[in-house]
């Protein structure tokens, strides 16, 4: 069904013909299997999934709807997909430029290749019913995670330790692993989007942010949430409340067919308004789906227009060098009516 | 330093001129950051690190040794690449092809631009001291969540369970994160190397199959066991001990200046006198460091010859369909005289 889906919209874009899938969360998106080397989808007939050594009897056993061809040993890829499409054109994904290059070698010149990414960043960055059921359950268990960090956050104890429990509250709840590295910054560290070393310990006094998501069955969540420890001070509160009321802001205008810009905007007016404009140092929010960042993209320079069945983050956020920051950050459903939060732990307001 | 070992390198391969790194691992290989966009080398003076505006602070904070320039928002970074270089030769080591294709039209042409991917892999897969020392801290670590999973494996529990148990004390023992998607997979499933969903539950009579890692500042460790659960059957013993042979014979082998290919035939040919030949589906190993699959490559089509300094993974399997499979492996060190077991879990023969 997805192929039918992709065969619909390549002819819209004037891209037909044999397609070669060779991103990974691309693969998984039409297979549901990891592991494989690359999907060749023709003009008609089945597609064949092209699998090594490794997890040929995995794909064997699990895939269903796809020819499953084995890559034997000194058998280049490259190859075989030439071998199937012979005389006819291909159009890509993605690929490194040093295997693009030997793709183009195989199938007799760069001329036949046509690289079209953003065909399949179309077709992911609407989610079915499916994706987005696997998606609230993510997001489920990333509550879980910020829930056990809270529980966890105390004067003395490591970020590190502090990621330990968010984990394995996680795990304990299903996920299937983390849908990136766990980011829990403390203090001035605060500051750096990003966070750094794990070994800071926490202080009296100090933010805490705690960023983190889970997997279910491939799919990803995103949340994030900022602790202070002990009682805030006023300059505290004044960043934590702008950065709220920029994400409350921010919610309010998510509605399908609105440019993801104008999001972005309101959400950076209302913290330049409080005074934080050059603080808000990233954009807005991004997709969120088989891959933690993907699209669309809420930013200034973002030409997206959200719509309906789109799950993307709404995660503002202030950074102040030397003092700290404040990131508060939602996985958000766009339905027909407007944006609905799939996470779900609580926003503690100072 | 690292700098000065590429130009030396780039000289030998014909390669001169100024450099682009995009690939993220080869980014931290040179300047010890995550979060940078591209690191130019230029011909001659300072490197210049470009990092958009969620990282900068940071960047500026705790980078040594470079420009630390900022992406500006509606900025690109090819154009900016492109304006220091001005009329030079661009030598860089990947980029998909649409990356590539916009940095070439900003350079003035593909003609321009010379990827050398290869050129970095060597740098990267002769490890130096100060990696050696992290990449065995992550080992030692990797070796306490086999020990966590040992002592949670029985019957009744779920695979994700033993995980959670693993990743755990990975973290409490102080890991940056994993190196990689943890893998546990028992019973029929250890067929497969990569395992399959988390939610089966361990019975007696299981293969048990735990393959995980840890990090220590970017570096990585790779350790896999299998655990029989209750008294083994005579082919379990069987299969076991092939494994654990071939394991055995290639770390005899492993010295300097050997064919990593003789390494992998040596494993092999062990596991097929046995009478399983047809079921070791995978290279014998891979090299291990910012990446958990670097160089060099032991498997049949490696053209690779170990160095002293290499960091590798040894870990021969079995995989025998709708029965079951054991893996058994060591992230290793290559001396001066032959191979140092980095990972040292115990291994429980049946």
């Amino acid at each position: 069904m997805r192929i039918e889906k992709l065969r619909k919209i390549a002819v819209k874009d004037n891209k037909q013909g044999n397609f070669a899938v060779f991103n990974p969360a691309n693969i998984v998106y039409f297979t549901n299997f990891s592991g494989a080397t690359a999907l060749l989808i023709p003009e008609q007939g089945e597609g064949i999934l092209f699998v090594s050594g490794t997890n040929y009897q995995q794909a064997k056993a699990e895939v269903k709807g796809f020819n499953v061809e084995l890559i034997k040993r000194g058998e280049s890829v490259m190859q075989k997909i030439a071998q199937v499409i012979s005389d006819g054109r291909l159009t890509i994904d993605t690929l490194p430029i040093e295997t693009w290059r030997s793709l183009a070698k195989a199938v007799g010149g760069e001329e036949k290749l046509e690289p079209a990414f953003g065909l399949f960043r179309k077709l992911r960055e609407v989610k079915e019913p499916g994706e987005i059921a696997l998606i609230r359950q993510a997001c489920k268990i990333a509550d879980s995670g910020i829930k056990a960090a809270a529980e966890t956050i105390r004067p003395g104890i490591t970020q590190r330790e502090i990621a330990a429990e968010a984990e394995y509250a996680m795990r304990k709840s299903g996920s299937d692993g983390v849908a990136f590295e766990t980011i829990v910054s403390a203090g001035v560290c605060c500051a750096f989007p990003h966070g750094t070393s794990m070994n800071r310990t926490v202080e009296e006094g100090d933010f805490v942010t705690v960023d983190l998501g889970a997997i279910q069955q491939f799919y990803r969540s995103d949340i994030t949430r900022t602790f202070i420890v002990g009682k805030p001070t006023d300059k505290q509160k004044n960043v934590y409340q702008a950065v709220q009321s920029a994400h409350q802001r921010a919610l309010e205008k998510i509605v399908p067919n609105v440019l993801a810009s104008k999001v972005d905007w309101a959400a950076w007016r209302t913290i330049d308004k409080a005074g934080y404009g050059d603080f808000f140092v990233h954009n807005l929010g991004h997709g969120v789906g088989l891959e933690v960042h993907e699209w669309p993209v809420l930013g200034p320079d973002s030409k997206d227009v959200l719509q309906a069945g789109n799950v993307v983050t709404n995660e503002p956020g202030i950074y102040i060098p030397k003092f700290g920051g404040v990131r508060i950050e939602d996985t958000i459903l766009i339905t027909d009516r407007g944006a609905e939060k799939l996470t779900n732990a609580p926003i503690l307001t100072p």
